[in-house]
């Protein structure tokens, strides 16, 4: 294991109705909110009107931010910062994935600065304040539920920038696996697949003596596996939503990674892809992450045995080297993203041109000072090159 | 899963060193602190020197209180209340195992109290303010340096309570895998099947759709168990020290036991039997915890089955029923315990005598309202004492 620094101060309330009474929870640190979420359906099935219900309770002023779409982009975080400012708002409540959430992490951090938010994602300043964030989760798959990172694009710029900080942990989580019924199955899919994405890009790592991270990580890719397939068939099942939710935040929340050199490749090259395209990014990393594995397991396997031995149950003795288990292994990770409705290439995303790549690889080794991204195996632009074509 | 709330804002520093600058963690709680250890080890091998000379870095004053007892009693904590309270310190740094830590904790929350602290525990009166603790980990296995809960003897009243609240949460706890080295194989041991014990309170429970926590659990308990032996060969090996110490942080900090309900019947008998003889907890728990399943499995096998496939990589299909599977799982943590130089039965931890078992079993079940103990298996009186015959 490798020295470090862990904390994840974020409160969990998970289980049934937390939400109903979330003005309790958000009085402790505000009574002036910003309901930040996305395109609204939280108005129609009855959960915004349980939240303001609940706000109400506890006399907490609020104005409300909604429109934030998938990769959450710059120009609705401005729009919230400036809220925020001219209403002296001290707190976002963020209701809805990823999306909505990241996009109230980076207003939380630009209210206090001012300068451009943005200058923290690109690498120019760092926050010293920030105003506090909590979450009511309503699709499974991020994480970001519980970390202290985001990721924003901006369309003018063409970039896709993720940025972490303490200051960024939510400082409560509402998980209710109820509020995730309604995710209509191609987003649930995605979030399984990122999910996955999330503990395989801590557990391909050459960092020794991490078998507790890998014995945990192994398990909980099963468990997203087996129930990621079940969910398809009963979306309304609250125990496997329960499953799915909370792995998904175990899988992200950095219980998995700490004390490991991690890798993040899959990541890099979707952020890229998702910059030029704006796909959804579960669905990208379903494609790129076995055209990556096919990439990588001939030149370090040794993942790939542990993955086959401890996830996939082959009794590894009989094959006669590694290489065909890594084979078998990605096998197994194809045909389950494809059995639960994933894309198999990146044409399946749409109108993808191949005369693009070189550019997204460039700007892919543009986010590294040596050029190369990824640890497990180091990849050069032309690596990158390689894994899109195969993704193709 | 069950609703709940989850917390555990503990930062972490894991890795060698981070003691030698301890000073600046702590300076922004408190400049007037109470160094709290045990037996005065800490002053031989050079451990007090370098927090001393940190807290010197940053103008922070000390008062020390050494002395902590395994098993750790209230007269020294009134006496930390005491010193506390004359010298207005407002910060505890605990420098030892769960005992210095527990005690620590009892501390910080009878420091603000008028009372007596030990109204806490008896479930008399709620804490409402605490002043801090932070931890340097010496010894693995009780979890302490990341929960909210600590455990306290009392010797004129026989009783062993535990008690916890978010109040007494480290604010951080470093853990250096060298400071370990030196912890002699006995106590080495006994934190091993701590921790193992740790998961199985947990683990042992009939709530369904927990497979991501059980998965991890699994994933731990081999980790333990494999390093567990290990590390009799090689006391200074900093990796297998470093699996072992992390695993055991896990164990505890109750990543694996959110959403269940838990057992902690072997738990309550051996605090019962400390309170009684003030024997090693880790021991008592090697011989309790073999017993504890003997009597359980034939009512209630499936989490053996469980353990039997997922840990020993039984392949369960041949084995005509469960009850077969449960006693193999059964002799396997005997004889792992035997192996890593546990004792076997009760016997062998000193002078027991057979009649107080009716006194010990009737104080496991004073700590219900119900009179029974355990949830995988409710226990009642009578079947605690077949338990302590058994482990005898």
């Amino acid at each position: 294991m490798l020295d470090g620094t862990f904390e994840n101060p974020t409160k969990i309330f998970f289980g049934k109705g937390f939400e109903n009474d979330i003005g309790k929870e958000i009085v402790k640190y505000s009574k002036n909110v910003l309901l930040h979420f996305g395109s609204g359906s939280i108005k129609k099935n009855g959960l915004y009107n349980r939240i303001l219900k609940s706000l109400n309770d506890y006399d907490i002023k609020f104005t409300e931010l909604g429109g934030v779409q998938s990769n959450p982009k710059t120009n609705l975080i401005y729009e919230g910062i400036q809220i925020c400012k001219s209403k002296n708002i001290d707190f976002v409540l963020a209701i809805g994935g990823g999306s909505v959430i990241d996009s109230a992490k980076a207003i939380a951090i630009g209210v206090p600065y001012d300068g451009d938010f943005y200058d923290f994602f690109e690498g120019k300043e760092n926050p010293q304040k920030a105003i506090k964030i909590g979450t009511i989760l309503t699709i499974s798959g991020s994480g970001s539920e519980s970390i202290s990172g985001a990721v924003i694009s901006d369309l003018e710029k063409g970039t896709k920038l993720s940025y972490g900080n303490p200051l960024m942990f939510p400082v409560f989580s509402v998980m209710n696996p109820e509020l995730t019924f309604t995710v209509p199955k191609h987003l649930t899919s995605a979030g399984i697949v990122d999910s996955i994405s999330h503990i395989l890009e801590r557990y391909f790592s050459n960092t020794l003596y991490t078998e507790c991270t890998d014995r945990m990580s192994e398990g909980i890719i099963r468990t997203l596996m087996k129930y990621g397939l079940k969910i398809m068939e009963c979306p309304m099942d609250y125990d496997i939503r329960s499953e799915i939710m909370w792995a998904s935040k175990i899988a992200h929340d950095n219980s998995l990674g700490f004390g490991k050199k991690q890798d993040w490749s899959c990541h890099t090259i979707s952020h890229e892809i998702a910059a030029k395209y704006d796909f959804i990014h579960g669905n990208i990393l379903a494609v790129i992450i076995p055209a990556w594995m096919k990439f990588v397991y001939q030149k370090n396997n040794f993942k790939f045995v542990e993955l086959g031995k401890n996830v996939f149950e082959l009794d590894i003795d009989i094959y006669e080297n590694g290489k065909e288990v890594g084979e078998i292994v990605i096998r197994k990770f194809k045909e389950y993203f494809k059995n639960i409705g994933m894309p198999t290439c990146l044409r399946d995303l749409g109108n993808v041109n191949k005369d693009d790549f070189c550019e997204i690889a460039k700007k892919c080794s543009n986010t590294t000072l040596s050029g190369t991204i990824g640890n497990y195996v180091r990849l050069t632009e032309e690596n990158i090159i390689t894994i899109l074509e195969a993704s193709y």
